[in-house]
């Protein structure tokens, strides 16, 4: 790693964020050699579960929209959303930073927060990182998982099976329109935006009910199942209602004239997991995560590989 | 990671090159899962070592400078370089590409090319990834390497001991210059320059003979040197002298009035790795690594952190 001082600008080394990183517990230090060495050195892994992100001004986020904080914020989410997807706790993230020259350091500062707290709240360690200049702000992070026995795949979704989601579809998507037409009456909405959470609280439930078919919908709900079906050879049949769509979602659909449906079917930038299994299965679950909904069934491949989806649903799209 | 197609433009999904990875033994397949799913699940790590880089347009490479092979081959060869300097042996390399609107398709094609050869180089899997679109060609690199024993830290030179480096110095540092002016007649110059090698194979010599302080030494020698004093709370005494010039940087030097000390003492982007044992131990070495040459000695801290260097010699600094 980098840690060439003249690399780092102004805003001083990703050491300043090392050093911020939550204390953890004496008995489980997964960051044996921090940052400053050539690399980390971590505690053994059972199960290294890795994925990794991009989060790039203009393109997945913008500054008049969002504060430095909130974008550190949600890029942790963003990134660490793929180990709840796959049922790993969180173990180290490593960030590098595209610093623009003239970028404030009170920004870089705020940004820096935004990812601590974010690591704090899904009690993560901070590894490393890498600055170097750019001429957009961006975040290329890393994250290094402990995966908690089978890892789901989104390719064992079962004829018979039913699709789920742990939450609410469209707000984020939604949340995007009110920034883009400058509408603030619906915070939940922007909150759903700006503030996404990794769901590893119900991951946590999926995997000991067994859960074998599980991914998160960053790409909303139409395009992520479209992977999962192909990746399962299935054909997916949703049966979304009006009556599905959030207090929020229907509230703003009702002041603009917007479908709900269209926008719980082709959300993007959602963290909520879309997850397949049988009707015990889900009842067990359902009395555990209340905001559990049933969208659809998994049916043997025949014909289209989904139906049942507003004509205009497709995949969330970033610039 | 994203897997949206969308998001990828024309240049076919990271999976293009996940394809065309290199074969593994079936023996040993780190990659347990592989990109597609959310996350990447390895084989378990004992000792698992994690370093991160990033190559990005305008600063770190040239594309009128380099093909669009070299770019690939010599990211991964840097980022892998922090695997070497930790004696770990790598395991799988995560790549983020930051890919420009309208770039041919054919150069993301032949960088795909570098980056899949120089992962055979090396023996390293491609676990995944992620492409978005940015202003500039980026990549952020993120490796998985396995540790092997103790691993080799900054902080742990002791008076006494011996610096030395594993190759000849200041060639990467020439090689540039010779860009900048245009300079063809010293191929050797431009290829440390261009094509640099982590050097798995001296780390794994070190390593045997129990070193315990190395790294290496892409922010150049007085600069990672500087780093090695301030972690160990020594002072380092050099004795670099013209007979240790390679004999092309010589020849470049003579043809161009270059000071070889200057270059030696601060090139940068060279990947030699730099450490310190004591004499009996550098004797074994030498013995077994013929290009090894002692530059210094180390002492306890006393005055200046590093003396014996050209008073011109800095760290090496991107723009």
């Amino acid at each position: 790693m980098n840690s060439d001082p003249k690399e780092t600008g102004e805003f001083g080394l990703i050491e300043t964020l090392v050093k911020r990183r939550p204390p953890r517990s004496s008995l489980y230090r997964p960051c044996r050699v921090a940052a400053g060495d050539d690399a980390a050195l971590l505690a053994w892994l059972a199960q290294p579960v890795i994925t990794t992100d991009t989060q790039r001004e203009g393109v997945h986020f913008r500054r008049d929209w969002q504060t430095p904080f909130e974008i550190g914020y949600k890029a942790v989410s963003v990134t660490l959303s793929d180990l709840a997807a796959s049922f790993a706790k969180p173990v180290a993230l490593f960030v590098n930073l595209g610093l623009p020259p003239k970028l404030p350091g009170a920004v870089a500062e705020e940004l820096y927060d935004g990812l601590g707290a974010a690591l704090k709240r899904y009690g993560c360690d901070l590894g490393g990182g890498n600055t170097s200049q750019s001429s957009e702000l961006s975040l290329d992070l890393f994250a290094v998982g402990e995966g908690q026995g089978r890892m789901p795949r989104r390719s064992d979704a079962q004829p018979g099976d039913l699709l789920c989601v742990t939450g609410p579809l469209g707000l984020a998507r939604a949340g995007l329109r009110c920034l883009e037409t400058e509408e603030t009456r619906f915070p939940e909405l922007l909150k759903a935006f700006k503030e996404p959470e990794a769901r590893f609280d119900a991951a946590e439930v999926l995997r000991k009910h067994r859960v074998r078919c599980a991914m998160d919908i960053s790409d909303g709900l139409a395009g992520d199942a479209g992977h999962l079906a192909r990746e399962s050879g299935v054909s997916l049949e949703f049966h979304l209602t009006e009556e599905m769509a959030g207090g929020a979602l229907a509230a703003w659909c009702g002041a603009t004239g917007e479908d709900p449906l269209s926008y719980m079917a082709s959300g993007g930038e959602e963290y909520e997991l879309l997850f397949a299994c049988n009707p015990d299965t889900l009842a067990a679950i359902e009395a555990e995560l209340p905001g559990v909904m049933c969208v659809g069934r998994v049916m043997a491949r025949s014909g289209s590989p989904l139906s049942g989806l507003p004509e205009d649903a497709s995949s969330f799209e970033h610039r």
